[in-house]
């Protein structure tokens, strides 16, 4: 299978189930000299445990990241960093009755035919839970991004039809739904809060935007910055979609108005003056900030019951047990991964961004 | 860099610049025992080669591919498989007058700030030429997807705001624009026609869907179908987002809505009652059909003046050069790229799949 | 960096430090289906763990190996199968003294240089510690092979001067030096003696032959079945060579005298009647046994004292410090570490293979 | 299969087999900017083709190569470049009669046993002409060399039992058999002149060297220098094992004899008094020149009549037809190839070492 591993030269590779002892991943490829701070990312893991709000999972994970590699006194060494995640309220016993199951929208259904065999408990590989190893990993690449000037910045953009409006930075980390827009996310609380009285479940949209990106990350063809991110973004349990700028948009769009004309900035350099594209230009980044959303489906996992199968095709109901925990909305706790996933790209591309040309002459597009 | 290839075990490398002698493509990984008819790729070649309707750049190339290896009296014999493809109508005076100058929503800017160097004729590598060596590869990867009873259908799905409603598969061949509704293509092209008129561009949609497949294709977490397909898909240039069965749309639907539920089919099978997820559950095909939309902007070079800068960062007008050659709209030449595309990552996918499990044995789910 | 994988299909990823907590390895790709015994792995790492004989490093390990994911009740899922090693014995106190000191023969100087910092406490990254999680990994792949009638033999072929004559493999487990001739580790063990009490250290040669391999593992080119050993074993710290059936000796013959001539066996099939090419042809194993031989540079910590540099580039005199625990002849314990590599290599090519042809037809060779 | 790749962030691909209509390889990944002559190609091209002394194939072949992308004005853009080759005096006719006949020494046995399908003519895609696209590639990597000061130097080391002693790397370039021992290349001719006459073949070694190297290419664990450059070698037709410094002789060493201790040099750098090990400590370049050895087999193709099967599996001889065109002795023609990988392996390691550290501060090794 040999497909747990992500990136070229910053690499990870995640592992564990849902309901194992634990969880980790191994980052390969992190450069000497980087100082790694276990708050940081214990703070990104503690944005995207469940238990937070009422509109999450109600799992309690208290998520303490253990590094057991990779940093010498503080600061990385060049060797491989892995970073343990231990399970600590992993109840398999409501999922026994689920075993036998196959459960709509849940992926089961697929290991089962794919692989003959299927941990089922809390949904093993499949789980979400594998999203915190990639938050973990991302908080380390975003340390690297920072010393190249790069900051990320994911929230909730649309929960069912509401949408955010303004985009106010700020209000990102204190708002229970990772919402921009303080008052949509009034609103958006009430929907969720009439989600879950039905036993139902609802999808949303999340945003990502950044500083602005130094030139040239990102490489021509199959290793376009949009590509990676793509690939990175649709990896994640749930996502359905990924749009770059005005997306889906530009489709309506005519050349006259999508362009994004050159000019001079301050300093003299040369820049865009909008950002139709969402920060890059043949896959490469333009100098601009990156702007991407991600699409997630309403969870597969509702109290409501449902008419299924069992493994021996005969037709039964499927009730989820009693005080199972399940989110809402999964594009909530997504936030944190997008921005881990984002990081993790940028990271790749930073270091293989060093290797392009033989020189360091300056292009006389810059001063 | 290393930039240029895509895919696992099904692995292509791409080469060659728009105004160049030739362009081609390396297929490393095709199974022997592969019957592969030079026809069948030419007649994908014909599809998306320019100038075959109004609708299109008049570039004039055969686009005949010549095989230089990697068959034995018509059959693959697991060496590597070259196709190459000479550029006939590379007319690179027109492209003088541009060497200086930055073009707004094109790569020329990102390639000469991230190598110092370009290669302006054209477009250079970055030239949607390229795609044409991404077709040839891609009618081996349909042989032998029929091997495996795999059939894909590409499309235009929509066209600025004028969207196909009907999808008539025996349509889309004979369509000027690929377009599967007679009737939504009519009022396309009278689109098409104003764009045209006005010395401008537009975007559109390409849609993508086949035949049922076969259940397990795809690996969990970071190679799962839609990751890959993703990347494929914004590998394109001009492609700015990618979506798979609901997409953007699942953000509004609740989970009661969205889950696809089990059944049995004719044969006693598990399968499923509906395709919202567009194919997959947990990265991994469920027996559906793939479906997915690929946005692609309004190209970027348009007749209508437009304000820029020089490479020496002063103010100018880039006109492009009298009987320059630009699609109206690229998503039309895009639809027999994105087939190719996505029979890329269902061969890799295949080919993946067959080391799985050590056990050949059927899982009680299927007859 | 990115170094710490190895393998295309069945991948291992490996971390950890000699002094720090605990070391591991993620195994990624081992097929689903596969029975894995924690006794088994546990049984290979007893037999590289120092402190077994008088003749290896007194450092003592228990070398108790944890599997945290991968297995649902002792089967192999197709999940990442992590295993991790707690460091016991990390006596980090007696390195302090070397810190600013180069050692001859050492990677301390080549990592400072390359990284800029070196955890300097028993090697780190470097120590001969790290293989220990090869040689469970290693364990993982042996279970696979023997699903395929595939069983590896390593043994020591010569400790300095002292070369195996005769080829007893019931010997091999039992011989304190993993040695096939017991008449020659008796010779061997009194050299050891010898040089123990020099202070110094010796070289050896660790020889690895198999069952007959199935015909058709490894790949042509660049993925030959030599070109992946020879990755291995020379990824082995303090190897300095490798060869393959006559090996260097086959400069000295003719091609009368060197190839292997085809006859039928008792079955019918096509078959070798010699096998001075080690077991493959092409690069591709021909249905002979393995056979290879793996040279190893005497250790480089000795108790002599030896004239060097410190960081500060000041000559000085490198003591070890009383009780230092180093390996009089590393090839000793790299015997199980050795076949732990052939295992992971011979793996991989397993499953490279099932993509090879796309009918199962069986050649007119072979009934 | 995608087994016809080569290395990381340079990568080669190569495709064509020995009687098709060319061969050829794509570079992706040669860093922007680098000036590339295409005489320069040519130049080494010419070392390796057959027919230029008595001593080796009478195969008559021009091989003039063509650049056919990835240069602009001469120079690197850090597009693909890909390199053709012509295959011109391809006579198939002599090899119909061994259609059906398995060739002692030779791949024809294995790729039938695993493919199913076999091109004959030449052995194709297992023919050493496979080795001219790698020369190819190889001159384009050692121009980039040239830019960090690195030198390569390959030679006959020995040929049967006759052994260089001398090493003038003055004479190697005007020696009919790239010996640098002029004394011993005249008994090397003459045991050759018998060989030929005896219808048989010989083996050899090639030994390779290089000016001192950057202290810090290569990578920990598994991309090893010496583990890259095993692989390189050991992917070559006929080699069959490979040492570095010392080598198998090592074995026989004590530590006392063979650690390298340390000094400074003239500017007060930290440097190594000898070069026991090759060239590298811990898998990573020590600042001294490399030092490798390859053994050759004897080329299996003799003039000799040798009892074989046919395809059918009943006895016959082999007779290779009057005017065969084989190698007597195939490490003379290698001498090339093998500079060639070397190039690639440490063309390879000077990108991947740019992203190793994120400062550039030096160490207190060198001044």
């Amino acid at each position: 299978m040999a497909s747990n591993a992500f990136g070229n030269l910053f690499r990870i590779t995640t592992w564990g189930e849902s309901h194992g002892p634990a969880i980790g991943v191994v980052i390969d490829g992190c450069p000497a000299g980087l100082k790694i701070s276990i708050d940081e990312i214990a703070k990104d893991l503690f944005q995207r445990r469940p238990g937070n709000t009422p509109y999450t999972s109600p799992r309690k994970e208290s998520d303490v990241p253990k590094i057991l590699s990779g940093l010498f006194e503080g600061v990385t060494t060049g060797a491989p960093i892995m970073i343990l995640i231990q399970n600590e309220d992993a109840d398999s016993s409501k999922y026994a009755m689920l075993q036998n199951q196959l459960r709509p929208g849940h992926a089961n259904f697929t290991y089962l035919a794919k692989y003959g065999i299927f941990d089922h408990r809390g949904g093993g590989r499949a789980s979400a839970r594998e999203t915190a190893a990639r938050v973990a990993a991302g908080a380390v690449a975003k340390a690297l991004l920072r010393e190249h000037g790069i900051a990320l910045y994911a929230y909730i953009k649309q929960i069912g039809h509401i949408r955010a409006k303004s985009i106010n930075l700020n209000e990102i980390k204190q708002n229970p739904l990772f919402c921009p827009d303080h008052d949509a996310s009034l609103e958006m609380m009430q929907l969720l809060d009439e989600i879950k009285k039905e036993g139902d479940s609802i999808g949303g949209i999340v945003e990502l935007t950044s500083s602005s990106l130094p030139i040239g990350l990102g490489d021509p063809i199959y290793e376009k910055l949009e590509a990676n991110l793509a690939k990175a973004m649709l990896s994640l349990p749930a996502s359905k979609g990924i749009e770059f700028g005005d997306g889906f948009f530009s489709a309506t769009l005519r050349g006259s108005e999508h362009n994004d004309l050159f000019d001079t900035d301050e300093q003299g350099n040369a820049t865009l003056q909008s950002n139709h594209a969402g920060g890059t230009l043949g896959g490469i980044s333009s100098g601009q900030p990156l702007l991407l959303r991600v699409a997630f489906k309403p969870p597969s996992s509702i109290a409501k019951p449902q008419p299924t199968l069992n493994i021996h095709k005969e037709k039964s109901i499927l009730t989820l047990p009693e005080g199972s925990r399940h989110d809402p909305c999964v594009a909530i706790r997504a936030v944190p991964v997008v921005e881990a996933m984002a990081a993790l790209v940028l990271a790749d591309a930073v270091l293989m961004n060093s290797s392009t040309k033989i020189t360091s002459e300056k292009s006389s597009l810059f001063n």
